[in-house]
């Protein structure tokens, strides 16, 4: 740096106060009157000081800093969440430090263990790499979005209303045959509650259903080629019968769609549709497609507003100690558009 | 933390320095002679003070922390630069703080302030916010990617070369009149080269070609009315005639694709088709989609590169002072699919 260091010497003596005033300032702001704090911080300013926050977050363990680690940033989903979280920045001040898992273990560890060594604060995971037995023995506030949470406190999606949502939408369309498509969820994944909440519609209204759980692969091509055999096996199982797809995200829906509207060069009223995220694809599709839409900006401030609660009560001169995990649902918004009625 | 905390008593009594000298080497460490400084260093690492990575950090000025500025993330552009950036932590170890700039040039320079008191040693800078002659006044180690970088270190796709690849294309597809549709483009910008690229093609072939650059909109719906007039357009126009049209990117190639898609029930043999980036919507296109494929994790590579060997060179007892500004270009790769020939 090129510009004068103004020193603690400058600051005294622009101040009239005393060097140790000075450093009391930076180190227990608190041990001053609100006033003195002020003609403090008005010199800083007048002095052009650049302030070094290390020194801060040494002396009172305040770096301000939250972790977040996301599995991928190829699924909107997971953009748009991070997009949201980072956004906060302006209502709380805190910065993000962001990793991506990639579902390496060894490397999340790592990176964890880093950067409690850089004391931060608090962590948001979306990862569902490390158990939340293992993430609640880091000793740090930490907040769950949408993955296992026995141990650890969470925001997610309330999946089974979203579900009920879907499957009561696809049933006023008169579908003589509801279908929920989905890889193989496990139980303890919140987005289990969206097979749930499908059997549970179907059974409350007595309706011809199937739940097709399955891997369904992971790259376009692969799902695509999934979606493909999906496809030929319902029209020969359900031949002139009207189809009502449930599908586990858009960008399966807007495969199959695709599928659907190439084979007839139209949308057929054979079919319906509904995906859930309601991510950009599904505005986008040749036939905008009906979502279940998640509410991430709810869920993005929901999450850091409960973390940061945490971490303040962790400030506290005699901390209480968290009896109770805090676990908020936030509710889905269906998005009706062209492929259901 | 279960640890015992290591207090500056400790430290004191360790290095028989007093509590203040101990107290000005967190705060002011430039007020003690380099030896002294030394010997309260190795009794950090000695007292197993190391598990505070901030403490190494006011010694030595090496923060390991990048901060990366996007301008947003619901383009898959900048979510998969975002994730190829953050994957290099593997390669170089450098930690990355993330911020969203949303256009808002004030929260963007109070974000960057806060950075640099937290000794960032380095900035990758995508959002457009800030004029780079403003970016080089900061006396940090920047590195910009697709942007306006007169007065900064750069590495950016070869636009021009993109362009040039993707207008051949169509020209080989005997199209007969060419048009490229884009957003109204500064020329200071690097993605100035897909019109330079495309002029000079069309020129050197003597092709019948159209310009059309304005305002196309932002969100989905404001393009979609966008393509729709051009789509009129250019029906009106060219009757009859085989249009290739060369898009700014991907989205806009979606919806043009759509439109016409739809307007025919099938893909006509009257229009060809090629968009820009790769995105994942081109491949899940009704019809898989012609794009110019930017070599992401390539780019992405090259930035953090480039800003590891600045910043190593601000780290050596006499760093060289960087003579001429570095601006890489990273080939693009043509990725042919269904929409040309």
């Amino acid at each position: 740096m090129t510009q004068k260091k103004v020193t603690f010497d400058d600051i005294a003596r622009y101040t009239n106060f005393s060097k140790t005033t000075i450093s009391r300032y930076f180190n227990d702001p608190d041990s001053l009157t609100v006033k003195n704090q002020d003609i403090i911080a008005k010199a800083l300013v007048d002095l052009n000081y650049q302030e070094n926050k290390l020194a801060k977050v040494l002396a009172n363990g305040k770096s301000e800093f939250i972790g977040i680690i996301v599995p991928n940033l190829y699924l909107d989903y997971y953009a748009e969440m991070l997009n949201q979280i980072l956004n906060t920045y302006e209502d709380f001040g805190y910065k993000f430090l962001v990793f991506v898992s990639k579902n390496s273990e060894e490397t999340e560890r790592r990176y964890i263990q880093e950067l409690l060594a850089y004391k931060i604060e608090g962590m948001i995971i979306l990862s569902h790499t490390i158990s939340s037995r293992e993430l609640a023995s880091y000793d740090i506030p930490i907040v769950t979005i949408e993955r296992e949470d026995a141990y650890v406190n969470s925001v997610n999606t309330d999946n089974y209303m979203g579900a009920v949502q879907a499957t009561s939408l696809l049933y006023k369309n008169d579908c003589d045959i509801l279908v929920h498509i989905n890889s193989v969820v496990r139980k303890e994944v919140p987005a289990y509650g969206r097979i749930q909440g499908f059997q549970d519609i179907c059974r409350e209204h007595n309706l011809q259903n199937e739940l097709i759980l399955r891997d369904l692969g992971h790259s376009h091509q692969e799902i695509h080629r999934s979606m493909l055999e999906i496809y030929e096996y319902l029209n020969k199982k359900y031949p002139h019968q009207k189809k009502g797809l449930f599908m586990a995200n858009d960008t399966h829906a807007n495969s199959m769609l695709n599928i659907i509207f190439r084979d007839h060069g139209t949308w057929p009223d054979e079919y319906r549709i509904i995906g859930f995220d309601d991510s950009p694809i599904a505005a986008q599709a040749i036939i905008p497609t009906s979502s279940v839409g998640q509410q991430i900006d709810k869920i993005a401030y929901e999450a850091v507003e409960l973390l940061v609660s945490l971490m303040s009560e962790r400030k506290k001169r005699r901390p209480k100690p968290q009896t109770e995990l805090i676990h908020k649902n936030v509710t889905p918004i269906l998005v009706r558009r062209e492929t259901t009625g």
